[in-house]
């Protein structure tokens, strides 16, 4: 009989949301009624509609499909070079940040990139992981076979847990210990911190004097208001030599369902072999994608495309705008509750303390079943966010207003 | 510095494909006139439109994720139950074959799959491939460290290769030694040889008898043409229990470039932990699904759904018969040429002895510098390939033709 991976029945009872998809679901069954004022503010999911430039590029490009002088088959492993460059000149270039577009990887998404990049690094790697923080990087990693047992507080053995704390902002500093690897998310889900220009520096000499690998997670970055605050970590100088960042088109072109990201893995990144050889990441990366992959859709990369245009942008402004809006919104409401609240302003994740020393759970239930809202437990992003919920400023206006006044009165 | 997978390194120097496309970029660099009559008969890519029906569906879901009404964020983690009960009902179902919704898994390709599906199984379980086959199958074994060094003829130490031979018609019989895991294509990619029902049941018996896990790709069932040939491996009594099937919408409905495929992984399927205790796999795979991925494009799901509309029916019948002419006219083209040939009748791949104790890169690049006609090397697919080159007959009727006619004249 085929050995399977035992490294997965270390995991939790159930990823995070589809936990709480479950206790919602139970709620509604058994109440009807509420569960038809139900507002979700859990999962962080986009709600409006697609850019209209990304429904034009993907139905065209659907249509090119359908005939054949336009018709195209496999695409290049690392994606399209038409989307490739876009990216490299849009997101980089024209920013004085120097990235080719042979360090551009398309991928179809970035939790699915947080897992693959796991494919192409060694077994004996001291990864450390910010606390609370987005859960898959830690549940790739055990799924990988990187740490021991699970703890009674949710944390899991051979993981250096790096705190984020209202005393801190929510941004650790870097270890005294030497660390191979790092998962590093900012803007932050779930907290909504976002790292200065000077914290973030801190870390690119950490990982120059420990020769670390930085996993830089930068999903949310369109959502940065403060122009001093940077968006890219290879805004630090010499962070090419040391990260490896991932982009997500989910949260600033709607993708949630869509799914196109990127990862942006440059040339001068190393890892070492056990014998001490030092060798380009780049290569492995290629070849996981050329072996293991045919690439993104098509139409799905067409789609990514008309986000960079001139109206695209235009209408991803405007639904980040949106979004902010409601952060704001939220925010506003958690205070008046007088709740003590973080995050909301560059970032579309409003993080909240719990009043009256209730566990995450515990006002996650109190909320589902007085308000018929649906919060995200902040134990559910690692021990540190026990005693924290988290609220996702994606949602319709309504919902979000809604949600604000039945926030507003909790008691 | 980061540890880096070092087995990677034991890869050979490129994976199959980029290493014909290399070689022909360079033969077209140095002879551009010689390079616009080329045909490409190498890389199994479909050429003809996506179907008409598939196109429509990818169009209306796009239209309408930019509307809020009918706008869908995240996917479920399996995929849309629209889509896994069509599957289910006609693949399976229609068929006696038992399979439930929740045994289909919705992903981005077969190809995608060969790999994802090594992250739930453990790592002492001595596998076994067919040899000639598609190369991922070993590749992702040689990634995850299932195997030992590169030999000379391409193979690797650790991997039990199943020959595939003229003298058993290129279907390997199960082995007399305990196997875990056994990857097998039927029909072949690359020999176009298909297993009867009785060798099947050889293998699903072998199976019961080892507590074997099969890993069944059949991407190209739909290319099946003798009736009592089986078209999945569940026509077979209690397959279920030993085997996970993966199938494509690649060759079917021209979905190379849109990416869809499935598995079945049946809650049936057991696997077993270091200290013997037997569980099934599919919450493994659930798990693995919920937690390294969003399920596939929305647009996309509808394209694959719509492909079994009537309309989506006949369109993907008629893509499959405009492919299987072309593999007769290539096959009497060979059989002129005096060659030995096998496959074309079930499958869109032809598989040809080279004539005069050619190895199979010579003749690869002596149909590319003398016929500007690209094949693929049949020693790509496996030390047992070698000697051997595959005709594609993914082309247009007039690709098709006229490589025939310069097939015919080779000698």
């Amino acid at each position: 009989m085929a050995y399977l991976n035992e490294n997965y029945l270390k995991l939790q009872a159930g990823y995070l949301f589809p936990e709480i998809g479950r206790r919602v679901r139970e709620f509604c069954d058994a109440n009807p009624d509420a569960a038809k004022r139900l507002i979700q503010c859990g999962v962080g999911d986009v709600t409006e509609p697609l850019p209209r430039a990304a429904v034009d590029a993907i139905k065209h490009a659907a249509e090119e499909l359908g005939h054949r002088e336009t018709f195209r088959g496999y695409a290049p492993g690392q994606g399209y070079e038409f989307l490739r460059s876009t990216i490299a000149q849009h997101d980089y270039r024209s920013r004085n940040i120097d990235i080719a577009e042979d360090e551009i990887f398309v991928s179809d998404g970035s939790k699915c990139d947080c897992g693959y990049i796991l494919d192409i690094l060694g077994e004996h790697n001291k990864v450390a992981i910010a606390d609370p923080v987005y859960p898959v990087y830690v549940d790739t990693n055990v799924m990988a076979g990187h740490t021991g047992a699970v703890r009674k507080d949710g944390s899991y053995e051979g993981i250096v847990y790096l705190p984020g704390k209202a005393e801190n902002n929510f941004v650790p500093d870097p270890p005294k210990e030497h660390i191979d690897l790092i998962y590093l998310c900012f803007p932050n889900n779930p907290t909504g911190a976002v790292a200065t220009r000077e914290q973030l520096a801190r870390w690119v000499q950490y990982a120059r004097k420990h020769d670390a690998l930085i996993l830089f997670d930068a999903a949310y970055e369109a959502y940065i208001a403060e122009p001093e605050i940077p968006r890219s970590i290879f805004e630090i100088e010499s962070a090419r030599e040391f990260a490896v960042e991932l982009r997500s088109f989910s949260k600033t072109g709607g993708f949630t369902g869509v799914r196109c990201g990127f990862t942006v893995m440059s040339k001068a990144v190393m890892a070492r072999t056990e014998d001490g050889r030092k060798l380009p990441l780049h290569p492995l990366w290629r070849r996981r994608w050329s072996t293991k992959a045919n690439s993104v859709s098509y139409p799905v990369q067409r789609g990514a495309e008309a986000l960079y245009t001139p109206e695209g942008r235009e209408q991803v402004r405007a639904l980040i705008a949106h979004y902010m809006s409601n952060a704001r919104i939220l925010r506003d409401a958690c205070c008046k509750a007088g709740m003590q609240v973080f995050g909301g302003t560059n970032a579309p994740y409003i993080w909240v303390r719990t009043p009256g020393g209730l566990t995450s759970w515990q006002i996650f239930d109190r909320m589902l079943n007085e308000l018929s809202v649906v919060v995200t437990p902040g134990s559910g992003f690692g021990a540190q966010g026990e005693g924290y919920f988290r609220i996702s400023a994606f949602n319709s206006r309504e919902n979000a207003e809604e949600a604000a006044r039945r926030l507003a009165s909790f008691r």
